[in-house]
Order: structure tokens, then sequence, then C-alpha cells
């Protein structure tokens, strides 16, 4: 039996008993059953009050609210607290602290200020989760326990002298010799070498650039310290009962997301929600975690869905429109989350977040936003079981990679704008209701029709290999401006580019430019002209390789050459496009891959409207989402069908969505 | 009998003998008194000329130029010269620097590197005070002293050792005990809780954001500390000589300027009046710090009055243009100033203000900007005594408080533009020649018909009962979005919004949102329309209350709804905005203000023309001041008047300003 | 005889055995050889070869590939690999690291991160090169040395302990007394008076602006500091063989050139030429950097010519066009290079600088580029050894002073963009073929008929003494506004400015102000108007000088008064400038300028061809180049004379040049 999620839905909401006089639990609690919740997320931020002094613990504040969800019959997941903790800790350890790149102590006073290689606070960290799995081993409200909270949000590096001593250790480990990190490194430049472990630092303030391979092995080794600390608690955890389910949630930067699932022991991820983070984003924007979520497990969980305004000091989402927060737990919902809870019930009137709105807002009314929630969990609780574990359909993958993340965002900066390719095109296919997921490259490729990977600089054989033998299948693939550029070691290839993609892909580089913030026009098959970005390369074909598109500009460099080739690879293709896709492009070039592979949208619609179709085998349920703040109409959908949340039959393939409306349509 | 500024007017000049040879004072003494100064400020740079070796003492410079102005008449501010110092203080004792946030010392090599709370700086400030104040006890021709310069000039804070531990104290006598220091900093959020007074620290860097109480209270502590070094020396020099008048200059940030006035022990205030910092700002940017000035003491006195273009290494002010110097005078004469000093009589040739212009620069000539000074000076005397404390007329005032300014400034920052509204305010009832001042809740409000409190988050009982009283006697006043958020412990009210308002207001506010950076309209009356920004909120009228304005959009959040509203209260009433005005909204607002309170201006002429009026129970005097390059005609005034510079009369009520022309019309 | 490069030219790139595995050494010299290649420049990157461990060297790696030089006919510069070392230096000898403002030691891990004046790094200097200079001492391939390599790239500050130490000594030296050290620096402001050598500090995080003359002194320190070091490098190598030629490349901040040839011990200057750097620079930008060799010495080598695109992590050039790598080679000889070596032969696959792209990149395939470097070399071979030494013609000289440098980028940086001006006056005349150099206060002005002082602020009795003696001599000298205003301690001077200059320009400064960014017109003779910029000063002219522009504007500080003037000085005349020249300005005054010193333009061609003029005694070499991407006509050439590139009579005084196209015309 899989250790996931339990069957149907858990739906809930965030409470923080710490944060209110003990009088006020009862009717909290009774509020949040009433209103239709089935858990409560609890306790990741109250090490203060279960140790307010070193070694000293107390759980009666949270043993009363157990019993008030058994009670009135709410699951729990608690969350072990060592994202934050009380003062004594960093002034009796002050070596536990998170130090940032001037090497200065992120003190006390705001959370997140530990880091994670110290053995002071490994220890301090061990015996706080055994306190609370010892003492909740028998606690059968707790079906779940988040491990700490939000890793590396905030702040994603640390320079402690333990983060040091353990960089060291990691390295050793990794390559057993200082004349293989030396080559590994190519520290034979700017006469890096290192005679011995001991002389190695993290990342240093320097006086010029660092060492790229460097960089890359530091956020390397950030992850496998936080993958290490979560498995630390899971264990701890497991065996005090090993019933209990494991998650951690969101992914933030420096966290190999794939790796913390494994490494990490999660039975299952969790993702924290917040459209609002986007600002006036599209739903694409919003939608993009979701994509994050259901990458690293499916189903997911979302730990924490907006449901207000969220704000801190320096800033405040807008709030909601009526209807949107329906609309965005929906949105969480329709792409595998099969548990789900807001945060947070209220909010607290003191704080760095005072300002990060709950349900209901320190007046304790009932609120417009609280009424949005009980409806959705009355929609909820009206749907058919099997939907929740129906698998989300496949057509396009993007995919993303640790190493190439890490390589784009803080080594090879020189094109910021990059990476968000893989978002546009997410965006493209998305807003042609195509099925669009992020895969990475442990993921299976099953049932993909369409492979993107939009400019993965590094590359390994054994990926190379995966991605041909999908297209041999029939896949299509398309490669980006720069793929195959570097090694694991983020070396550069010694070989003519596009590297390792070179023969299967049947294209040389020929020449290549930066262009400085411009673009040059292509021209593709008969009429259709759009530009490329931010870099360019003039390709040569070999082995008969298809020519798609050509460079239409006087730039000698690239005047009538290649800009994009298609090479035939068994029953599929590579398709290599040698610059940088604008929304133009990828909107052009969208259309062109839909009719290569044989896709077709989902159903007839703008691009307003989100559809998400699961298949339970049994049934397909088809989620529609209007995230616009007019009606939409939807065509094309089945001839028999009907729509779950108003239990009506649909008409003639054909359905309007109210402003924010949703529909869930079964066929 | 107040100890406040001595009768008539004092004219006057910085002056600072330790910059020149000594065989040049004579010859500038002399020019000074020729030009018409009265008095000269001078000393409060001189510490390293005053004691150039620890505890070896040396006045002769000074003594000399003391008998100079014996000689000639003058008068002496005398300044206590502890805002820099000697390189021997630093070196000696390197734990009277002053840090920044990072914790890097600010060292010697510029000025204000000293903290306030080393009880060594406090020793040897004791010291040279001490020495000054018993060299010169008998010295008849000082009549006041400034005390220290321009505190938190450049930087407002410090996070020295002995910061942290004077912190430590105030935060033990302010709280009494931990638990209540906990409550009031709302600990229980994010596991921040303290055991010990001793592992509390000064805000610091933080992974993430801080908690909002601590910032508040760390603000509170830098006053109460700038007050408490103040008022040392205030006692020190009153102990020698009780007749000496005590002043110190200028308001900064992290200072609470009412508490500056009372507790440092000040006699009078004194203002630094720069109009040039704003650029080509207009004149009510230029006017902006003579009503901070007057709200915090009336009479006051402008110690530095700019003559010159203004610069230090970044930046260079353009200069004053032919009668534009005269004009800055007269603005700061007219909004209450009773003494007024040049800052100064003639450029330093180094030093970091080699580019901060005096009256003459390093080439020594009499320049037209000295020709300007000797005019107002002649001027000035021609005037009758009776002016110079006749009180300033009143009509509209606009409240700041200083929690309020440290929580928009320094805690919750996400809406920075809008504290500009308060100046806004400001600017569109002085531009309609109608008398306005800046209050404080310490404030005496009597006289005013208007009382606008722009934003204040942070209220308590006793504002709000105030203000209450104020309505009910008549007054109008007016809230803006946001009135009431908030507690004095910086924590958010549990109560609906506007909170302590919220009866007395007859409103509710039902939702809000922030609005991104876009405006949102609302109809006024029958064809009025304008934009709110920022922050906007859905109102709910109670008991009658009046809607004055709605919400004209389809914004579903605030589409048709109450957005201003007025609640009678007594003989007055209360206005509620739920946004933030933009000029637009104060321009229109300000008219509707003024027809609710039968407001009518002083005069009839452009927004371009300054007015301020003064009576003296006798006489009224009129200010009137062109800022524009142009003429300006002056309609409405008074039958029967005369012009006190021309000593002419003027005809049918009308006269006309030349260009920077000044007039000021007696009735 | 002249200590310089040798007779001829000499061809030469960048190459780094250490980055290549040995084995490739012998096919990459052969390759080097084959191309046409004289000299490789080696050695400079490699310390961690060379004493991987303290006091342990080896050189075999360097004499394998002197010996294949040698089997090849290829000379060699070498360099001293003191600009980055191995790990153990920074790990065994921290006190040698570099420390940024605010005290952080820049750590290894990538280069520059040494001070110049730790006792231990001269010592680990001087051994080193001791150990390199003793090996390599009969060694015949080497016929120069490089000195470290770019002092003060990157960072050209540093605050370790040393530094401050070295200060002080400097200061003593300089100053004798700390009483002439106060009155220098203007200590009596702010009470910055020092009793003690011990107490000063280099500059340092302060809480306001810093001392001017502290600051000034900083940075001739810095210079003092980086010739110090680089003598003691060349002593050592001429001691061991006196006949090798000692160079250093590049001029970066805080170095004074002048200063760094003569006391650094240089034979000759070298420069690194990357356009590229300008972005879409054109190609006065492009030559600026080869002005200040020029400058500096006479001819000069280029030792790093870009050969591709450069980029570090943050940044990636654009690709040179197809012909403009070669152009880019032609713009460095013509202007008087006598070697010139490509940075480098193939990109590094790993390190910070894996994208500084080579001739030929890390596929080692022949290159477009390394095809365009291969015809250069064919085409200097063809071309007559009286060419290298032949002087560049003169005409117009602009000049730079060290003083004037710092005072402007670190000191008044009020005016940021003034210092641009420099360069607009050389692109104004160069773009008009008219022979332009850059000057020094050191420089010879023979021959030059126009002599510009943008805006000397900074100025002594002895330049201006120069400079009028040059007028005297029928030169025009152009001054700039603010000229004279200072000192050399960086005081203002107590005199009416223009202070020295103020006799002999015929002219006060009345009045003056900022602009704010602004501009003001005036009027230049009959209908020639444009506007000057920044800062404006009202003129007044004496002992009968001209008028030659008056200011056109209302604003009544300059309304009417001269903006510029023209003062007989003997045979010539000096024009003062009362503002800082936009383009429009100096496009205006330089066909003024030419008319009144008799000038006229090399050829007849548009400003997209750059002509060089050089005279050998016997001929005339006309270097022309088109920089356009579309061909030129060029005409007004000698009746008589020969294309030596194509060996072709040029007839009728007329060419065409190709889009990116070189000529040499000899006559």
């Amino acid at each position: 039996m899989p250790r996931t999620l339990p069957d149907g839905f858990l739906y809930g909401v965030c409470y923080y008993p710490e944060h209110w006089d003990a009088s006020r639990h009862a009717s909290d609690i009774q509020r949040i059953a009433a209103a239709g919740f089935e858990y409560i997320r609890i306790g990741e931020g109250a090490w203060g009050y279960f140790e307010p002094v070193e070694g000293q613990y107390r759980f009666d504040l949270f043993d009363n609210v157990l019993n008030l969800c058994r009670k009135h019959g709410l699951k729990v997941i608690f969350g072990t607290p060592t994202y934050c903790g009380p003062a004594w800790i960093a002034r009796n350890y002050p070596e536990v602290l998170r130090y940032n790149f001037q090497r200065i102590p992120m003190e006390h006073g705001s959370r997140r200020n530990y880091n994670y290689t110290s053995p002071k606070y490994i220890e301090l960290s061990d015996k706080i989760c055994t306190a609370l799995a010892e003492h909740y081993r028998r606690e059968k409200q707790i079906f779940a326990w988040q491990l700490d909270n939000e890793f590396n949000c905030h702040m994603d590096v640390s320079y402690a002298p333990s983060d040091e001593a353990a960089f060291r250790i990691w390295l050793q480990e990794k390559y057993g010799t200082i004349e293989k990190l030396n080559k590994a490194w190519g520290t034979a430049f700017w006469s890096q070498q290192y005679n011995d472990w001991s002389q190695i630092l993290l990342p240093h303030p320097t006086a010029a650039h660092p060492n790229p391979s460097h960089l890359l092995d530091e956020s390397r080794f950030i992850s496998d310290m936080v993958c290490r600390f979560a498995r630390r608690q899971a264990d701890i955890l497991r065996k005090a009962n090993p019933k209990w389910l494991i998650t951690h949630n969101h992914l933030f930067a420096n966290v190999d997301g794939p790796k913390l699932v494994h490494d990490g022991g999660l039975d299952f991820f969790s993702h924290d929600q917040y459209p609002l983070f986007t600002g006036e984003g599209n739903w694409t924007d919003y939608a993009h975690g979701l994509h994050v979520a259901r990458s690293l497990s499916f189903p997911y969980a979302v730990m924490e869905q907006q449901s207000g305004p969220g704000g801190q000091l320096s800033y405040l989402h807008r709030t909601p429109r009526q209807g949107q927060q329906r609309l965005f737990t929906w949105q969480s919902i329709a792409h595998g989350a099969k548990a789900l809870s807001y945060f947070r019930w209220r909010t607290c009137p003191y704080g760095a977040e005072q300002h990060w709105h709950g349900l209901i807002d320190q007046d304790d009314r009932d609120s417009r936003r609280l009424a949005e929630a009980k409806t959705v969990g009355s929609e909820i609780a009206r749907l058919p079981k099997a939907l929740w574990d129906a698998p989300v359909a496949r057509a396009v993958a993007v995919m993303r990679d640790y190493d190439n993340d890490v390589n784009d965002t803080r080594i090879n900066t020189y094109i910021p704008d990059g990476r968000w390719e893989l978002g546009r095109w997410i965006g493209e296919f998305a807003g042609r209701q195509i099925p669009t997921d992020i895969v990475w490259p442990s993921s299976n490729l099953k049932g993909y029709k369409i492979l993107i990977l939009p400019h993965l600089k590094i590359v390994d054989k054994a990926l190379v290999e995966k991605v041909t033998a999908f297209a041999q299948a029939g896949g299509v693939v398309v490669l980006g401006a720069q793929s195959g550029l570097k090694d694991r070691n983020c070396h550069i290839v010694e070989a003519v580019l596009p590297g390792l993609w070179r023969k299967v892909a049947g294209v040389e580089v020929e020449d290549w430019t930066m262009l400085d913030g411009k673009t040059r026009p292509v021209k593709l098959g008969g009429d259709r002209n759009f530009t490329l970005s931010l870099f360019a390369e003039r390709l040569k074909p070999t082995r008969g390789t298809e020519v798609l598109a050509t460079w239409d500009t006087d730039d000698t460099l690239l005047a009538g050459a290649p800009a994009i080739t298609r090479a035939k690879v068994g029953k599929g293709s590579i398709i290599y496009v040698g610059g940088y896709c604008p929304s133009e492009a990828t909107d052009t070039l969208a259309d062109e891959l839909m009719e290569m592979a044989g896709l077709s949208s989902l159903v007839d619609a703008t691009p307003r409207v989100e559809a998400i179709s699961r298949d339970s085998g049994k049934h397909k349920y088809l989620f529609l989402m209007n995230h616009s703040t007019k009606p939409e109409q939807v065509r094309g959908l089945p001839e028999k069908c009907k729509e779950l949340l108003t239990a009506q039959k649909v008409a003639g393939g054909t359905l309007t969505l109210p402003a924010y409306g949703v529909a869930i349509v079964e066929s």
C-alpha cells in the first residue's frame, strides 16, 4: 500500500492555538468544524510554547486543542517547530545561527534564523521532535506531520562556520581526493588550486567573479543538507508511529525538488499556494506552483491556500475579489490536491504577519472569505470519491533540472530573462487547454506527446539517451539555444555544440551571438514571421535535418542561415530552436508543435478558461475554470455529460461559466 | 515670565572662528556687525579646538571672538560641540562610536559618529559642557545655547553594544516583567519568546521580516536617549547660568518632536531651513519644515537659514536666484521665527562642506547674497516690535503623531507614498491662502475649524476622545483610510474597523483592498469625480451617517459602495475617507471642507502667493509672498491698510507683488 | 638605445599551458606558429602551477612550452603570477588579503584577492618573481615580462590592516608633522583633528560624508603602492637579465598612469583592448583606451586584444561580426601598437571566464575568428618596417589629470556626467578626422594646435604656466566651467574664480548655479545656438577679453551675461566656457575651434570613417577604417599615393572602403 494521502479529500485550515487566549480555543474549533473543515494544521510555529526553557516541555494547550478536535471530528497535521524557536536558542548557542554571505549572523527576532548543519541545532531539533513524537505517539487525530516549514524560504544560503565544516566533509565524500576536486572545479584557472580540504571555503565575497563549479556544488550541498535535516526528523517521527504520514511544504531555491521528496523521506509533497504573489498575474502564473507540486507528487497537498490579502511589513497583496478565493481553491484541487488547508483561520493581531489575512480578520466576524470557503467545502462533499485519485491527463511536458536551475539563477546570469521561457511554454499550451506538465530528468515520460527542454545547458548522457528514446518512440522534442553547452561539472563541453545533442539533433552551431536585449526575426514556412531573442545561433543541419525556419535579417552573422531545424529520430523528431523564445515565438511554435504531435484542445474556449482533465478509469472529469471577470462560453464538451457542482446535465456540448466560475464536467 | 526668545527680532549668522586664521576674526566680526546682524551662532563644531588633547582645554580663540562681539554689540548663541569631536575620542574610546545596522562602527572622519548611550561618551559630553559652561558662565554676550547639533541627522539609528545595554534597561523600566514585554511584542508569533532581558537585542539583520512592536519600541527608545542626552547638557548649562536659554536645532527621524522640546529641556525649538533640498519644489514644500517648527514652539528660531547653494560631496543645490534668498528669509519669519541666522558667513574652503555656500564665498568678496541679507536686516529693523509675538491665525490643522511616523516609515512600509498625504493637505489649504498648521496629539486644538488625521493607524482612547470633543464643539474632522487600525503596541485591533473610531465616525469597513499602484474613481455629490488611491475601503454607514461619495467602478469589491461618509457629531462632524488621497482628491475635498467649515481665503490670489496672517491683538499683519518669477496681483485686502516694507498705503484692497516679492500689510 | 619594443611589429596570442593537458601543447604551439603569430604571452595566471606547495617550485610544463616555442620560432612575453595564487597563500597568511570598504576580507576563490602592502605578500611576490627570474634568466625566447596583471581591475581599493599601516607611513613621509597633515586635510572642519599618526585610518564607513582631502590622499597612496609593488618586481627581473623589457597591462582606477610607467619601472605600457565592453558603442568609444595607451607610451603594446565575445558569470558580449575583429585589430595598430596579442588562443572550459571566448572555442575547430586573425597577420607582414615607429600626427590634445580623475569620480560626485565630456571632445575631433590625443600635465605639448582642459578643478601654478606658455606660442586653449576651483590639497581656492586662471584667461566668475539636470541656451556669434548643461557660470570679462557667446535665457542669474569668452594670450588665446558641454555644444565648438586654429580634416569622409595619420619622416601613412556596415567613400587623399594592403595605387584621391574595411595609404 502506497504511503500517501488517505482516501477522499481532506479540507482544512491552519490554526495557531498559541496566538490566542486559551479561552477562545473551544469556540474556534467549534466554528472550524461547523464551517465544514475536516482537519487543522497546527504546531509548526510553537516551539516557544512547547519548550519555553531549555529541556522543559509543555503540551497542555495543544492537548486541549486535540481533545477539542476529537470532539468535533477534526483530523490534525502537526508541524515540527524547527523553522523558528525561542530566544534562548540563539543566545545560548549562537553557533546555530544562519549566516549571510557577508558572514553576519541572522539573529533571533524573525524566523528561519537557523542553519541546517550545526551539531547543536541538529541536537535541539532531535530533542524537540522526539519530545513531540513521544508525547503524541498514540494521538489518533494526528494523521500526518509536516517537517519544519518552508525550507529555504526568505534565505536559501547560509555561511555559518558549521556550514563550512559540513561543506568540506560533503566534498570529501563526493570527490575522495583533492586532485579530483581540483579537476572538477577547474582550479587551474586563476590559480585556484587547493592542497588540502581545510583550505576550502564556501563561496565568500571576492574581488571578482567566483568559480562556477564551486557555486554549483554549493547549491547541491545546501540541498543535501536540507534533505538530511528533513530525513532526521522523518525518521524520529516514523520510529514513534509508523502510521504517520510525513510531508513538507513548498519548494524554494537551493532545494532539489525530487531529492527532497525522496531523500527527505516524504510520503507526499505539499505546496503553499499564494496566487497573489504574482500581483495582477494571469491564471497560468497562478497555476505555476501547482505544476511544480504535481511534478513532485501526485496527489499532493496544498498546506497553505491563500485566504485573503497576504502581507508582511513591506508589502500587502490586493484582496481576492468576490468568488476569486473559491476559484483559486478549485484551481489547486483540479491540478491534483487531495488535501487543502487555508492559511489561516484568523489573522494574527501582532508579529511580522499581522497583515497576513486569514479567512476571518482580527475582528472575528464571519466574513465573505469564510463564506466562500464554506461553499467550497460543501461542493467538495458532493463530489464522487473516485475523482480525487484520478490522474491528470498528459500531453505536453516541459523539463526543469536542478543543476540547470542553479546554473541559470546563480552562475551564468548573463541572460536573466532566459529562465522565464519555461513558464511561457507552459502558459502557451495550458492557455490552449492542452494538458501540460513540468517534468524532471527522473520523471516518467509515459503519455507525453511533446517534450520541451527550453535551454538546459547542463546535460549528461543519461538524459540525452532518455530523451532520444522518447523521440524514437514517436515524441516531439524541442531543444532551445545553448542546449548541451555544459557538463555536470559546469564545464563547457570540449565538443562542437550542441555537444551531446549534436548527433541526435542533426545540427551544429556554426556561430552565435548575444543579442544585447534586441531580437532577430525568423521566417517559418510560408508567411509566419516572429522573432527570437536574447541569444542567437547560426545553425548547420547535418544528415538531412530539415530546416524549419531561417534568420530573416541583414545581421551578417545570421543572415539566411537556419534558425530552427527538425531532425527525424525514430518515429519522432527533435526540433532545435537557435534562440530564446519571446511570447510571439512560443505562440507560433505552440500551434506548429500541436499540429506535428496531433494534439487538440480539451475544449473550445478562450485562453481565459483553464481546463484540467482527469480520468478515473471509469469516468472522465473535466475541471473548467473561468479566470475572467466576465462570463465565458465553453464549447466542444462531450455530447453526454453532467456538471457535478450544479448536478445538471450539459446540453449541446456547451456550457457558460459565470465570472470566476467553476464547473466539473463528468463524462 | 516664559523662558523664550527675548523681545524683538534677532538677526544673525553662523560663524566658525576655528575655520579661519585668527588674523581674520576682527575683520569678519566687524563686517558681520556692519551688515546689520545682531548675533552670531558659534562653537558647535569646535571640540577639536576646545580640547585638542583629552582634559586640556583652551578657549582663547573664542574668548577673542566674544570680545570682538562685545565691541560690535553682537550677541551669541553658543553650541555644545558634541556632534563631532577630535580623533582621540574614537581612538581612545571606541565604545563611543555609533554602529550601523550591520554592526559596523561608524568611524572618525566625518560627523555624528557617536552614540548617545555609552557611559564614556556621556562622561566626555558632561566634561566638555561643564568646561564651557564654567568658562563662560559670566559671559554677557551669550544669551542662548544650542545643545549638540541636529540630533540624528544623516543617521538616526545606532547599534553599539552600549545601545543594546541601554535598550534592555529602557525595556525593563517600561515593562517591569518579561511576560509583559512578551505580550506587548506578540512574541508568541514565530516563537519569539524571551525568558530574560539579557536575550533581547536591538533589531538586527534577520532572515525574514522583524517584529513590528520591537521596531516601534526601538524608535521610542532612540528618541528617549536623544532627549536624555539633551537634557543632561541642558541641566549642566542651566546650573552654570540659569538665565541662559536652551535650544536645539531641527527635527530628524527617530526623534519625537514634542518630547524633545519637553523632555530635552528646551526653552524654544530651532529649525534649520534649507528650501533647496526640495529641488525645484514649490513653496508649500519649502514651507513644510516651518510648519513643523511652529508646531513645536511659537515663536521658534531658524538656526540655519540657507544662504546659498548647499552641497556635500554627492550633491549641490542650485543657487537661489536674485531676490529668492530674501523671499526664503521672509517666509521663515512670516511663519513664526523670532530669531534667524544664515548658514553661514563664508564658505569653508575644505572639509565635507566645502560646497556648502555661505553669504560670501571663499573669495571673500561682498556678494549678491550678502547684499540681500543686508536688505532683509534693514527691513526687519523698520518693523513694529509687536509683530514678532503676534500669533499666527488658525483654521486648518493636520495631525502628525510620532508612533505613526515610525509605523509608516519603518514598520508598515507597504504604502510608502501614503505618508506624503499630510504634505498634500497642507499644500492644498495653504495654496488657497487658508491658515494651516501641523498639530500633534498633545497640541491645543483651540481655534481650528478643520482637523485632518490623514491615516493615523495607531490611535488610543485619549486621542479619540480629544478629537471627538473637537467635533462636538463644531469642528470638522477628516479621517483617512486605515485610521484606528492599530493600538499603541502596534497590534492590529481585535475590533471592527475603524476600531476606536467606529462608533463616533458612524461607519464600518466592510471590506478593503490594496490597489497595487492603481486608483479607483469615486463620485462626490452631483458631478464631481475624482480618484482615491493606494488602498480602498468598502464602507458601511451606521446610525444615519451620510454618504458623501460612492465608489464609481466595476470592481466588485467596491462597486456602488460608500467611499466617503459624514457623521454628525455634536455641532460638528467626522468625515471618513475610505482611501488615500492623491492631489485631485485633496483638491476637490479641500473646497468641500472649506464650505462645510465656512472658511474663506485670507486674500484673493493665485496659488503662487503665500499668505500668513498674524494678529497682535492691536493690529493684523498679513505677510504676502510671491513665489513665482512673474508679478502677482493680490486682491481682497482690507480697505484701509498699509504695506510696512515700503511704508505705503494700499489702495483699493489690491496690491501687486513683484517677482519673488514680499509685502507685509498692517490693518 | 631606448628600452622599448624591438624593431618591427610583433603579432601574438595569449596562451595558457596550465589550462590544458600537456598532450595538447605541441599541437597548440604548432598551430599558433602556423597561424602567423610571432609570440605568445604566457604565465601570469599560473602561480598555482609554479608553486603548488609553499617553497616548492616546478617549471616543467612551461619549460616544455618554451622549447616548443624555440622550435617554432615564437617569442614569449612572460607574466609574473601575482594577481592570483593558490589557496595556501590565503589560508596560511590571511593578512595578505584585500579588504573591502566594510573591512570584509576578499577571499580566495576568484582573483585580485591580495593587497599590495602586507610584508608577507611582498615577500611571497619577491620569492616567486625571483624563482622565475632565476630559472629563466638565460631563456632566449623570453624578450619581455609583464608585471602582475591588470592592477586594480575589479577592485581598486583595499582596507586591510597592512594598508592602514602603510597609509600612515606614507602620510608621515609626505607631511612630516601631524600639524601639516591637519592643515592639508582641513581637519578644523567638523573637529577632525589628529594628535598622532596612529589615530589615522583609511576612509571607513562613517555616519555622513567623508573628508575630501583624506580621499584624495587615499587614491594617491593606492597608486603609489601599486607603483612600489610593480617596481619591486621590475627590479628583480632586471637584475636577473638586464635585457628583458618590462611592461604592465592596462590602466584602471586609482592608478596614476604616468606614474605607473615611470615609478613602476616600465619600458613600455600595454593596453588590454576590449571594444565590446562599450556594447553598441561607436568607434570613438572603442578607440578611447587606445588614446589612453598612446598618452602613456608610444609605441605601446596591446597585450590583450578581444578575440570573440567576452563574458564572465553576469555578462556576455555580443560576437564581433564578420570582418569586425580584423577592423578592431587594425584600429589598435593604427593608434600606435607595435605588439599585439589576442586574448586568447582557445576558450577555457572552466572557471569564471569559461565564457571569455578566444580565437577558437572549446570545440577546438578552426574558426572564422582565427581566419580573420591569420588575415591580419599576413597583412602586417607585408607592410614596411618604417611604419611601426612612425609617430602619430598631432593637432588636438585633451588633458586628463590623476588628481582630477579622483576628485570627479570619488570626491565631488555631484555632477557624475561631467567627466564624460573628455570623451565627447575626443569623439568630436576624431570624428572629423582630426588627430586627437589625450595628454597629462607632464606631457610634451609640442605639435598641438588646440589644448582642451575640460573641467580640471584642481590645478597648480606649474600647470597654469605650462598651459599659458602653450597659448603664448600660438595655441588655442579651452577651459571648462569650474576650472581652477581647487588646489592640490583639494581645498577650494580662496580667490576669485577661476582662481589661478583668472588673470591669464581674462575672466571672472560672477555667479554660478547647478542646473539640476537641465540645460541653458547660449548664443554664439550670429545664429548658432546650442545649450550648455549641468552647471552654469555668469562670466565677467576683464582686460578686453572678447565675449564669444552669451546666455540666451530668462534665468535671471544668467540672462544676457557672457557664457563663453576668449582672451588673447601672446600669439594664441584662452577660451573659457562657462558650463559643461553636451554633444551639441562640443559639435558647434569643435567647428569654431578648428577655424580658430586653422585645422582641417585629414580626409573628406563621414564621421563613420576613422583616420590616423603617421609620418615616418620619409613617408606618410594614413590608416583609414570604416566602422560602418556599409561601404564608405573617402575623398581628399593625396594625388599620388598607394594603398598598402591591396598594393594598389589610389586614383583621383578617392578610395572606397567596404563595410568594416581598412586601408593604409602611403604617400
